[in-house]
C-alpha cells in the first residue's frame, strides 16, 4: 500500500507514476483475462494474480468489481477507437474501406475467429445488468461509427459518393455487419461468415458510387 | 427423489412423463434467468429455486451446469427454430422477406432491444470455453440460415432473383446483420440500429430482384 500513497510533496509525481503504472498492469490484465474468460467468469481474485498485485493494490485502484469492469469499458473503447481513428481518420475512398475490411478480417482470421469483438462481447454481458457501462459501451459504438460515417461525408463530399447516400445509416448497417461478423466467425471459429457479412455491406455502400469518380463500381 | 424414480413397470410411464415435466420445468427456468442474468451470472441454486425444484430432482436431470448449459443451447435451438420456420418455411417473395423482419424487430422493440438473441449472447458467452455447445449453436446457425437460404432458392427458381444471386451468402450476410442488430440494439437500449441493419441487408438482397417478376425492384 505504501508505494501507492503520497507521503510528501516532493515525492508526488514518482508515487503518482508507479501508482499509474500499476493501475495500468491491473487493467492490461483484466483485459487479457476478460478477453479469454468473459467478464462475469473472471474474479478479482484472477485479476489480481495476473496482474501480480497485491490485495490492498487492486482495491486501492478499483472499489470493487464493477469499478474494474466500467474502467475496462473505457479502456477498451479507447484502444479500439485509437486502432480504428488509424485506419478511418484518412478515409476518402471505397478502396480505403476494403483495405480496413482486409485488416480486421486478417487479425480475426488469426484467432480463427475465436474472442469477437472486446466491444461487442462486452455489450452482450453488460448491457442488460450495468446501466453505467452499457451507455459507455453506446457511446463508443457511436464514435466508432462516426469515424465510418465522417469517412463516407468525405467520399459524397468530393464526388465519390451519391448524394442520396445516407452516411449515418451506411455506417450503422456497416458496423452491425461488422458485429454479427465477429459473432458467427466465434461460433464458427472460423472467419469466413465475418467476410462474407463485411463484403455484403461494402457491395451495398458499393451500389452508391459514382461512376465517373473513378472508383471501381463493379 | 422419489417421484423421479422407476419403482415399478406398472407405474413407468407416468413417472416418466412426470420426469419430462420436471426437466422442462428445470429447462424454462435456465431459459428465463439466463437470458435475464447471462449464463455465467447464472448459478444452479438461482435455476433450483426458479423452477420450484428440489436439489435432487435438478441433479438427477443434470449432473453439473456444464450439463444444464448444453441442455439449454438445445432448447433454445429448438424453440428459435421453430419460430423461425414458422416465418421462413413457405418464404417466396421479397414481401415475405419483409414481413420477417418486421415481426423480429416487432418483438425486439417490445423489449426496447434488451436482452438480444438468446442463440447469439451464447454463442458469445460460451464459444470459447465449450467446445460441444459452440459446435451446437453453430449447427443450428447454420440451420437458421439454410431456411433463409432455402427461401431464397425458392425465389431464385421461380425467377423472382437473378440467377447471379448467391442464396447461401446472402443468408449468412442477413443473419450476420440481424445477429449484428440485435447486439446494437442490446447496447442503444433501442431497437433503431437493427432495423436500420436489416434494412441494409433486405435492400442488398432486393438489388438481386428481378425487374419483370412483379416484385417492387424501388
Amino acid at each position: 500500500m505504501a508505494d501507492e500513497q503520497v507521503a510528501a510533496p516532493s515525492k508526488q509525481r514518482r508515487i503518482t507514476q508507479r501508482g499509474i503504472a500499476t493501475r495500468e498492469r491491473i487493467l492490461e490484465a483484466a483485459n487479457r483475462l476478460m478477453s479469454v474468460r468473459g467478464v462475469t467468469a473472471t474474479t478479482l481474485d484472477d485479476v489480481r494474480e495476473a496482474s501480480q498485485t497485491s490485495k490492498s493494490q487492486l482495491y486501492h485502484h478499483f472499489a470493487d468489481k464493477q469499478e474494474l469492469v466500467r474502467a475496462l469499458v473505457k479502456y477498451r473503447g479507447a484502444l479500439v477507437l485509437q486502432r480504428e481513428r488509424g485506419g478511418l481518420e484518412r478515409l476518402r475512398s471505397f478502396s480505403g474501406l476494403v483495405r480496413w475490411r482486409n485488416a480486421l478480417v486478417q487479425a480475426n482470421s488469426l484467432n480463427n475467429g475465436k474472442y469477437g469483438c472486446g466491444l461487442g462481447s462486452m455489450a452482450v454481458e453488460l448491457s442488460d445488468h450495468d446501466e453505467q457501462a452499457r451507455s459507455m459501451l453506446s457511446e463508443t459504438f457511436a464514435a466508432w461509427e462516426k469515424l465510418i460515417s465522417d469517412g463516407l461525408h468525405r467520399m459524397r463530399d468530393s464526388g465519390a459518393l451519391r448524394k442520396d447516400a445516407d452516411p449515418e445509416k451506411l455506417a450503422t448497417g456497416l458496423m452491425a455487419a461488422l458485429q454479427g461478423g465477429y459473432l458467427l466467425a466465434n461460433a464458427a471459429h472460423n472467419v469466413a461468415p465475418m467476410e462474407v457479412a463485411l463484403d455484403m455491406a461494402l457491395e451495398h455502400i458499393k451500389s452508391f458510387l459514382v461512376e465517373s469518380s473513378g472508383e471501381p463500381t463493379r
